[in-house]
């Protein structure tokens, strides 16, 4: 479902970016986003999370639909420190593929724990930088990192060798092996 | 449900500013926003809606649980205008009250179309601010607002007569009336 919906309203921008705003960059697809969570809760069910972060913005549809089956609360670390947030946050810098332009990704000490055993979700697996500040968020905070999840891998990148060390569950939902000839490739 | 968790775990920082991060805008209570979709969908499901509005970031945990149930795409207005995005979205300015400056709201007209019915979800209805640009940017595109939906209202700062000439069905899931003697004051 995944894949088709790719295949048929993904766009390949060029220069590796894949353009998939109709469904869940700034469109999001109910019936399919909720298939993706549940799909992620199938594959994590055992791995005794505590709770779930993800990162703004993308990351928190899918997160939050797998936070709902998992019965889990649910982190999305900010991209900026609100006034609301306590002093001494968690803070880690991360270059954003999209935006061009490097982000900081922000969690409150309130809502990660040394105690917790944490899932990451995030939209993309690409060079896993995203995840990988998601992971030092974790580390920070003393808790115990039990796998990442992220909707569509782009094998190609690199991202999940990068990742691979921790030794921990990683799973994407559909994998994009090359964009060759201008066309979205799967495995 | 809703009003119960603003007692236990919201806190008031003063000059208006209401903390909701443990369960809303920071993390996420996967239930207490399972339930406030769905009763946004109660109170939404006879207006004939064919798509759901919000912003980011907070507006979108709610805006989802209701657009899964609703089976209604939901688009959420960005903040920064990404590569992907199709060139001149509409755009609108709105003062953020919890990040003390201004930010915009992008959407492209890919995903907003003159024969929508739109429904607009926020967090919040305080200001009316930020869903006062939702609406504009509705009326740019020549859709039509069918309703406004936030979670919660501070129905002191005036929000709800700023938009009532609207004439759209508004509801809130709880309204906090006053902060008197820096208390969380329910009508």
């Amino acid at each position: 479902m995944l894949k088709d919906k790719i295949q048929k309203e993904g766009k390949y921008l060029g220069k590796g970016i894949l353009k998939v705003d109709s469904f869940m960059n700034h469109q999001i697809d109910p019936q399919l986003m909720k298939e993706i969570g549940l799909e992620f809760a199938r594959r994590f069910k055992d791995c005794g999370a505590t709770r779930i972060l993800t990162a703004e913005t993308s990351g928190i549809a899918p997160a939050l639909v797998f936070a709902i089956e998992m019965h889990l609360p649910l982190v999305f670390a900010r991209k900026h420190q609100p006034i609301t947030m306590a002093e001494n946050p968690y803070k880690q810098s991360a270059e954003s593929h999209t935006h061009g332009k490097t982000v900081e990704l922000i969690v409150s000490p309130e809502y990660l724990k040394a105690e917790d055993k944490v899932i990451i979700i995030d939209d993309f697996l690409a060079s896993a930088r995203t995840i990988k500040a998601l992971v030092k968020l974790v580390t920070a905070s003393g808790a115990t990192l039990v796998g990442i999840g992220a909707v569509i891998e782009k094998s190609f990148e690199g991202g999940r060798a990068a990742i691979s060390d921790l030794g921990v569950q990683i799973e994407s939902l559909a994998a994009i092996t090359s964009f060759d000839n201008d066309q979205i490739n799967f495995n």
